[in-house]
């Protein structure tokens, strides 16, 4: 019960975190965040949760991090289901709290589109659904490729925190033209219900399916590269 | 005394790395530090002031980490009025420091609002005050979280300074918008004491107090979390 | 056999994640990533992949550094030949993923420079052949000074990694303007091949030679000042 | 003699690094780096030079920094000079490297003021020399406590090069609008050699004065402070 309390506030952080400096500092052109302001958020969620919660949880904040560490070998399919369900509440929780926030701005109009990730007319560069796929399969394979690796016992897996982290941030700083970047179904989950307009949860299935196959391929492709010695 | 020595020169450096970094930049737009630049100068003040004093005094640089600390059964109550005293003075003095560096600025007409933290029309963004309340409390709680995770027994605590230095960096990457990023009571008096036109004590209140709320929920949020071997 | 394909993995991720932070974000001016973000994002390529396969291939992703740890008696002559060919056909599946990511664009009308690495016309900046050549020797030299350093026996091995990593930043913060900067011959073979105009294969000499002589140099320099005791 | 080659080449990539980001980025206002690129790029320059040669020479890189040291009892007296000498041979290589980078651009017209340090009318700001004097002072003394008090024996010592690197990125994130920053006689020298017009070598004495009061102030606070048990 503690490890999903943990896993709640660790996904309730990474979407009030990452989404939310992109929502709050969107008015700000000239001063506001930009794109690696919002890469940088994203991977410090992780990082500061990892060193937070890492020892209670383990930190995955995400459904498609479980999967994979669940393929690879690292995780209990017992807990995969109980795991999902409070990454997703969490995000949702977090998009609550940032609703509330936003709501509260003078002048509020509405969230338009939130910090859903969608493709076609709804990517922010324009990218069609095959770009969008392949961009969230790959971007998830090596997230997961890098978290399995990095927290090998062969690895000094005190850094692991940090490298997972900034992997995340390195996964924003080049998908987020193509897709405004997923790779975290709970994510894109908590933001497609705020979203005004239907179009994002209409195009959730991508980010709930893309990821998962990615994270899937890199615990196969892990295992057959991993040293001997595993803990 | 040593140790009130050395969280008063955190603190002095806080403020004047911190709010520093946002005022004398500010004349700056194109080459200008922008939100990025102000969040990154934040989270290093307390980064290398965590490797700097963190074996003398916990380098704490701020009444409401104190506090939560405190709840979190980690400093000793005898202590917290002492620390607070020693913050509140660094952080004027840190004021007092960059006042000294501003005025002697050409064409100096005035230091405006200095890095002053509000809301309603203070707000950076417009957010009222049901914002900046949640968004305190709320950035606060993670704060402390993330400040009693990272130092638990059972992490890696040689990187704690960096993990709570970079989470006060995402802190201001996702608040500056609404509150100007506060989550420390001994840094909003101290901008508050110099700003121009008398708002910024006005509204100095919310900054104690919602800090101070945050900082206690997550000290007993933590303590029923935490593994229970802790040090 | 397992090293060969953790280096083409790798390699990809470099070549994916650099160049294709900066191919993906040239349409935002005003939100993109800029010089800073490119940097940042080749930095990190390193840094996860240093703690994900360091320990299984030592994570080397460039023929130069390959070079040059041979050059400084870290590595076996014999394995020399087959990281390179893995490390080269590495960079080009990671440039053949951005191509497709880039077709699959709207509007898309060729990939034109790519992230080609170029010197005179070429030249982000306008820089000559000369300064081409000054700037990626010593830039090599400099990278593969640190990563010599920073994995000797002495030093505290475990942060080689994100030091090494951040040393590429630090690179492409310097000499982006210069030549769009390479320090590695796979990830510019990677670009050459998919950039339009055939320029960046005429060009592709300088960014195997400079390189390389800049490794060479470096090991035979460290070799000279390490401390006696190495591993 | 290795120490001092070392310390060399550290200044070298100190000056070339730093002031070569700034330098050769300056033609590029969208995508440039601005000052946080720069402030990035001369703390990367101490993060990965501290982990390439800190176990050789120590990895000073700056007058500043061997004389704080020395008066806080960690450095010894007679290695004084020859370290002064060599950081000063070695930032005058560096700007040396990128004067001939500089020269090989097309449209060269001359360096102007180079990266050199000012203040008055050549303050990026506008601030006067006592605000010059005050900052580099105060910059000059957390700088050299936070070296101090991270390579204390009590201290996490392996996270000392990171947390000294990023405290002179914030030092310029800082000060860069003052005096341009120096906190370093060596990189200031470096600069008013190659600078045009005469200003900077008028101004050179205060970027001496002011880094080296600094520092003993704060080799004096430090050996006050310090924990007993020191190495």
């Amino acid at each position: 019960m503690k490890k999903l309390i943990a896993e709640f506030i660790g996904t309730l952080w990474l979407v009030l975190g990452g989404c939310g400096s992109a929502v709050l500092a969107a008015g700000f052109p000239e001063l506001g965040i930009g794109f690696v302001g919002v890469s940088l958020a994203f991977g410090l969620t992780v990082v500061t949760m990892a060193y937070a919660i890492g020892h209670i949880s383990g930190c995955h904040l995400n459904p498609a991090v479980s999967i994979g560490l669940w393929m690879g070998g690292r995780f209990d399919a017992k807990d995969l289901i109980p795991y999902i369900i409070a990454q997703v509440m969490g995000g949702i929780a977090g998009a609550g709290i940032l609703y509330l926030i936003v709501t509260n701005q003078a002048g509020f109009e509405g969230v338009g589109g939130f910090a859903a990730n969608g493709y076609g007319e709804h990517s922010p560069g324009g990218f069609n659904m095959t770009a969008a796929l392949i961009t969230e399969i790959v971007m998830t394979f090596i997230f997961l490729f890098v978290i399995l690796g990095s927290t090998h016992s062969k690895a000094p897996k005190y850094l692991a925190g940090l490298a997972i982290g900034l992997c995340l941030t390195l996964i924003h700083l080049i998908s987020i033209p193509v897709t405004n970047t997923s790779v975290n179904p709970a994510r894109s989950t908590s933001q497609a219900l705020f979203a005004e307009g239907g179009w994002a949860t209409g195009q959730l299935w991508l980010f709930w399916v893309a990821p998962i196959v990615g994270a899937i391929l890199a615990g196969l492709a892990y295992k057959f590269l991993s040293p001997e010695t595993d803990d």
